[in-house]
């Protein structure tokens, strides 16, 4: 028998309608022995330190069935960096550092680790594994290279570019030679994009009456690539503002998880007229080319060629607020909460 | 100098607003002479035979800029079938039959003709360069087997399946082993497309209430691909209906071209969710594809593997109501204008 020690844990309360509040999760003290159970072969325990918060919550707090809800009186599934204390599995080993799928709680027993992976590089910050180098980064990587293609001279468009992955798809298009664009929902982003990320230029979209008339200002020549993030009314002027041949890579639609009636997008028939292709994709998917994104952007940290920026809240008790801060667009940066620091 | 003789042309007399009545279009006699003048370098001047009434032509005589308009007061540009009476080029000789760009009159000077193909296989009825041997034919093959990908097994959608492209791309998608299912507006399409072309399963949207109830029916396990004509409310039924890693090759959104109001599409994410690929493509963009497209097609129709079906009308005063008719869905099978037989 292990230890039983005490395990605070951020719990679905009841399933989000429209906006989510912080009451829509509860903080509950539960127990946990510090050792994997008989009959749970396959299983991984750890402690938490890092814990991811990541647009793609929204949709399963809520229960349209987008993507399968989460359960109720259950900590969420979340993305973190962990220490593993007890292992069932040959390639996990106590002591072992890893990133991937755990919970919002202390410590997790994982019991179906199938995006789980060791954290080999130790000279960079643990917390980055929660986004450039972990499911953030990979995100950008495979929908600007994989998806998109984008070749020197085309001119790419980036929404909530200070976010997580926008401010990293926006670095990796510059590194490819694209002119880049990035929006953001404050003065303080906007300048985040120009002075920091190397954007070529940025707006505050919460300034645009008319985010065709925006687009149409930094795009007199229209957009080849755009990384949505947003949907809706930005996804309907995107599409009056692409070239012919452009690509659409769908990383997210944060305009729509916390409203009640989805915006309908009323000029697909751009996607005929200027042949567009508009593809939805899953990171989870891709995570065969893990190693190869390392090999990327590695050197480009260690040489300070990227330039990565998080927004750090303070102990499992800051999760729901950092959560619910992700919509309001509090955060400046990759959201991440620190539970932990060994 | 030519004989010059006398030339029926079905002129644009408007723009339309919204839905096209035969009276937007008029019936002029204008003359012409039977020789290229001088000056027109490049030109080839042809008999029309067949004349192609093809949903395209409903986009440009609005003046949206989808794509652009046809001018005002002049003859529309559309596929035909045609005998080259004189040509500047060396390509095409005199007797030479041809088919691709041409106008809605008896004979054209064709100025710049970038989408011509002479016509070798003559064994062929000839109308059928202007559907299952032309621009239908290709548009078919290029969206299906191209932007689709389809593998044994899979299921397929083909909304306006009678159509000249539907049809086609059904019975290409039964040869590649997929389950397929139409939708078409009538009871006698709808036996069409199971009795003639082999479809299935069919249905007549219009006598759904509910697409996406009708589409749970024929796909209880969901779509795969999707060949998409329609656009608006069939989309949306479709993209709730669509399996994980479904294709939609968009080819056309009739449903959207004679409303002023275009449809909102609501339930874009997912594309996201399920990870949908939806890309719009334009034939003229692959005819470097048409040798292998023949290669494949003229066996099935000379080993009567596969059925082709046109809707044949006399005369070019016969133009103006075959294009209104393609919206009523007046047509059955491909729309096609005998303007002369030689």
């Amino acid at each position: 028998m292990g230890e039983e020690i005490s395990n605070k844990q951020v719990i679905l309360n009841n399933y989000v309608k429209t906006s989510v509040k912080e009451s829509d999760m509860l903080l509950r003290t539960s127990k946990i022995q510090l050792k994997i159970p008989s009959g749970c072969d396959g299983a991984v325990l750890v402690k938490n330190l890092y814990l991811s918060c990541d647009p793609f919550i929204l949709l399963r707090i809520k229960e349209e069935h987008y993507i399968p809800p989460y359960k109720l009186d259950c900590p969420l599934i979340v993305f973190g960096v962990s220490k593993v204390l007890d292992s069932s599995l040959p390639n996990f080993k106590t002591g072992d550092l890893v990133w991937g799928h755990t919970r919002s709680e202390e410590y997790s027993l994982i019991k179906d680790p199938d995006i789980l992976f060791k954290i080999h590089d130790k000279d960079l910050p643990l917390s980055y594994y929660t986004g450039i180098l972990g499911m953030p980064g990979m995100t950008a990587y495979v929908g600007l290279f994989e998806l998109c293609s984008p070749k020197k001279g085309e001119t790419v468009y980036v929404s909530a570019a200070s976010g997580a992955i926008g401010q990293l798809v926006g670095q990796f298009a510059k590194s490819a030679g694209c002119y880049v664009v990035g929006s953001a929902g404050s003065k303080e982003k906007v300048d985040l994009l120009k002075n920091k990320f190397g954007f070529d230029e940025a707006f505050n979209y919460k300034e645009e009456q008319d985010y065709n008339a925006a687009l149409k200002r930094y795009f007199p020549d229209g957009i080849d690539i755009y990384f949505e993030s947003v949907g809706g009314k930005m996804l309907e002027a995107v599409l009056s503002n692409m070239r012919h041949h452009g690509r659409v890579a769908v990383c997210g639609m944060i305009s729509q998880y916390n409203i009640e009636q989805l915006e309908g997008v009323h000029n697909l028939l751009y996607l005929l007229t200027k042949r567009i292709r508009m593809e939805g994709f899953a990171t989870f998917e891709h995570y065969h080319l893990y190693p190869k994104f390392l090999e990327m952007v590695v050197p480009l940290i260690k040489e300070e060629k990227i330039t990565y920026v998080e927004d750090i809240t303070q102990g499992i008790e800051s999760m729901p607020g950092a959560i619910v801060g992700l919509f309001s667009g509090r955060n400046v940066g990759k959201q991440v909460v620190v539970v932990a620091r060994e």
